[in-house]
């Protein structure tokens, strides 16, 4: 007996106008819309495992999700689906393959738009605004303290559900992203609830002088979550890629 | 008797929910809104003069406005305009001067987006989707037609108002813009109504191979409106800067 076939997809979506990717009665998110449209040209129910779920206004330019079943054609998907919502890549894959556990690690992408006196239309809902100090070598500190496993009790809310609340982070970087941006980045095995909006809003807080580079690294070690800083808007964020 | 301040507004917007700049009964406009924000801060009743008059869905990265009266404080400006309109200067103008009368050149830019399969969510409203066949060295050889004083009646609607058909623009050209995109820069002393959207529907058909080069150049000395191409779609078109 062949083994059942498993599609992969790979995503890029605007989460302006989503309530964030996973189901919820009444509310527009990603997975319903994409569950539908595979629904519409497979003609059967279809069920979605994603790689990252990614939370309201959080975007994706390489969101991947997996489901049992052929692939759909991917240009009849792109003319279905609508526009704030594209398919990159639809490809068999091994059979027994999830998007969610078979991911080795995800890498978030965090935008900051620097322009002063005003932000730009052009940036609205895709970086969060940021017009205040940012020292840039302050905040390449924070993010060299990053990889390795540590302990982000400090960067989730409290009462979030997690077994376990270290995680293997394999990389972090701060760069310039043109003349008025700043991005964030971290490749991790995974991610708790709101795990890099929080890194993200604390760093802030020690690249404008609010907090020493020392108390961030410290936080690092299991401090409450009320130690650290505030989350940063979702607006900012983006689930870049997914490796396996 | 001191002559009257006239003040000088540089602007960006996005032009995608606004029914264009000038204003019109019962319409959201960008002159509207702007002129609305003035009358909130001076307290009086203020008439812009712009640079550029942009259709629906047409951006702007620098138009210029000026106003008789004193500079209105560019962050109170900000704070009190939509996000979709943000003002990057507020300087006071030499006498008489006039956004309109004294620009010496206006360059628009018009952007293409060409990825396939499908178009990115993030340039939904930024640029025209074109998937199809675009030949840059034959698009590079309309543009390189252009500088110089020619023709364009072929390039505005028919019913159009204007005194005169000539133009001279002043530099022009086709340059990648990122790797899925291209971007058609003009720069001339003044444009007539739809001539840069005129202009690129006319070259696209050009570089897809569906018209020749020599097509092309024949129609910038003064061929009737029906022998160009298609008006490309406003979601593409930028005013980029202003000359005085």
């Amino acid at each position: 007996v062949a083994a059942p076939a498993v599609t992969r997809l790979t995503l890029e979506y605007d989460g302006t106008h989503f309530a964030g990717w996973a189901i919820q009665p009444g509310k527009r998110t990603v997975q319903a819309v994409v569950e539908e449209a595979l629904r519409t040209l497979l003609r059967r129910d279809v069920t979605l495992v994603v790689a990252g779920r990614t939370d309201r206004g959080v975007h994706a330019l390489g969101q991947v999700a997996s489901y049992g079943g052929e692939p759909a054609p991917l240009r009849s998907l792109n003319a279905i689906l609508p526009h704030d919502v594209a398919v990159l890549e639809v490809a068999p894959a091994e059979p027994g393959f999830s998007a969610r556990y078979d991911a080795v690690s995800r890498t978030y992408l965090y935008r900051l738009h620097t322009r002063r006196p005003g932000p730009s239309p052009f940036e609205l809902g895709r970086a969060l605004w940021w017009p205040h100090r940012a020292d840039l070598s302050l905040l390449r500190e924070c993010a060299a303290a990053l990889p390795g496993i540590r302990d982000f009790t400090a960067f989730t809310p409290s009462q979030s559900y997690h077994s376990r609340f270290t995680r293997h982070v394999l990389a972090a970087s701060w760069e310039h992203d043109g003349p008025e941006a700043l991005a964030f980045r971290i490749e991790a095995e995974s991610f708790m609830r709101n795990m890099v909006r929080i890194l993200v809003g604390t760093m802030l807080e020690v690249g404008s002088g609010r907090r020493s580079l020392e108390e961030f690294v410290a936080l690092l070690e299991g401090a409450p979550r009320a130690a650290a800083g505030v989350t940063a808007p979702p607006q900012g964020l983006y689930l870049e890629s997914v490796r396996y």
